[in-house]
């Protein structure tokens, strides 16, 4: 490892993506069969037919998700599906699905089989087949681990390193709107532990509860670019808030690129709620996270095909690499995005 | 979910393996690319060339480890040969790797780096890549959940359920170590807790307790079944102890077996070492686990080429359902085994 370059022992000096790199940046493939390591949606692998795309996730109690207000079987479904929301995002189809749970003492077998219920729910959804796992119990909380095979002919495997110049930049659906439902579930759980008589309030905040407890992988959008005959150059799902994938596919694109703030599709509940709770869901959107919407890039030749389409919005362009990760603001500033967050470039 | 069946939501009257059996029970395939889901090894998978073998593992601190006695490079060392033996027990080769982590506070970077490091020197000695994962916070302990990717030619692929009647039941190596090589440890941490100041009294010791905190996958023994042109009728890898791994090739070959106490093959120093702790060494080869041995069966006609082979012992044959799964004791009396234990049949 090349501790050289690390002048701390700390682990959140590095932050997730930076750990995982620092971890991983000199690691040398001894298999054929290996096509690409760590470092998009998924790994690929080539064993002879079809290429075999395959991710992990893994969910902790207390940081991923709280009980308080997660029920058991929109967790297992949410679990799953972003984990199918990974294969998509390499334009591939999930076919397989491996958990792993850790359970602790505090767990009835009517509770591991409400999580399961959700799990195999997203399965009959999606078309996915159940084939592993593992489950053993924790000292303490709930940790879910999942991993999910797809696959995919090789011509059809979308990297995030293929964005080209003028590419347009897309977004499918809405963002921002699980991050306000995770807000209003914060804030009823504070309101419970104060008065545990108290019944929570979540009437007329259906979209953005749906949006976090129960988020849908954009199988249909897949569906629909094949239809459309569009390969996008580059794909990435919407996990982390869309500036933090922005500046994933235009690294990985060695690309800068260029998004206009007034695009940025956000849902009119999202925009509603977050007013309500003093929250620009611009902030949102960008950094928010969990929306597990698709983001892609086509070339500008395919504008006709999806420029009218209700499910995708174009909000940008590809642009040279010097140029860095922008954003033109609704007064027309120009602003640079970061992984989390923005700064005004004056 | 057949939640008929069952009288009781306490998970640990199922125990594992009929949890998992319980979760899984009514599984249905949905993808051609699905050859055998949950009940081996590992799944198998095939895309059109080579099939695809896939197995994944969680271990949780306190729980598969424990970090007063266990070096972080050791622990990914193990955890990561662990996965791979899963492979080698379909007779399949591991070729890649997933390793997720959720990490408590008390991790610093150097320390995440030792785990890796005992990861990539796995990977580095088995000729595997690591090809993904996911790093997160937990809230309290280390867990670690690795899954791996193996392939073999679809000929080449031994299930658990193939066993015949007679054909001969084999063991690689020798059992029993690791568990001994625990109680060492165990003793040495018990000691520490009252007397500080002690330095553990490890000398002596090093074979079982490299048995327990660095094992190896047989990847020696396939390679050697190859070269004799032997493809075992069925196989599994011993981590649960021999008794429990029979009786999962029993249960899903439809057989019964017959094995011989004194030719289950246990090491002179894990005998003389089980003397100390005052346990009958059988029982550490029976009931122990975690060794990482192969048991498989071949047929009788192939007695010739195993037969003085020093790192394969024959323990006994399988016989029909209906006999059971025995062993025949050193005083020539018949017990059952049972998947923990044994009980005497009088």
């Amino acid at each position: 490892m090349n501790k050289g370059k690390l002048q701390s022992d700390d682990i959140s000096d590095l932050g997730e993506f930076g750990l995982i790199r620092h971890l991983t940046s000199d690691l040398v493939s001894r298999n054929e069969s290996t096509i690409k390591g760590v470092g998009d949606d998924a790994a690929v692998l080539g064993f002879g037919g079809r290429k075999v795309v395959i991710s992990t996730d893994m969910l902790a109690e207390g940081v991923h998700f709280n009980l308080v207000y997660t029920p058991l079987k929109h967790l297992g479904y949410k679990a799953a599906v972003v984990n199918f929301s990974d294969v998509y995002a390499m334009n591939a189809q999930p076919r397989q699905l491996l958990v792993s749970m850790a359970l602790s003492a505090k767990f009835r077998l009517s509770m591991v089989e409400e999580i399961y219920s959700g799990i195999r729910l997203a399965c009959e959804q999606y078309g996915v087949d159940l084939v592993g796992g593992d489950t053993t119990s924790s000292m303490t909380g709930l940790v879910l681990s999942l991993t999910v095979v797809g696959d995919a002919a090789d011509e059809e495997l979308v990297y995030r390193s293929g964005a080209g110049i003028n590419d347009l930049i897309c977004v499918s659906g809405n963002l921002g709107g699980a991050y306000i439902g995770l807000q209003v579930l914060e804030r009823e759980r504070v309101m419970f532990e104060k008065h545990q008589d108290m019944q929570p309030a979540l009437m007329g905040y259906d979209y953005v509860l749906e949006r976090q407890l129960k988020p849908e992988a954009r199988k249909d959008i897949i569906a629909l670019l094949k239809e459309l005959g569009i390969k996008p150059t580059s794909m990435i799902d919407i996990s982390d808030g869309l500036s933090s994938e922005l500046m994933h596919i235009c690294e990985q694109s060695g690309r800068g690129c260029k998004i206009y703030s007034d695009k940025v599709p956000v849902h009119e509940e999202t925009r509603r709620i977050s007013q309500e709770f003093g929250i620009d869901p611009l902030i949102a959107a960008l950094n928010g996270g969990e929306d597990y919407e698709l983001l892609f890039t086509i070339p500008v030749s395919q504008f006709d095909q999806v420029g009218n389409r209700q499910e995708i919005s174009i909000i940008g362009h590809v642009v040279e690499a010097a140029e860095g990760a922008r954003m033109i603001d609704s007064h027309g500033s120009v602003v640079a995005l970061q992984a989390q967050g923005w700064n005004a470039l004056g």
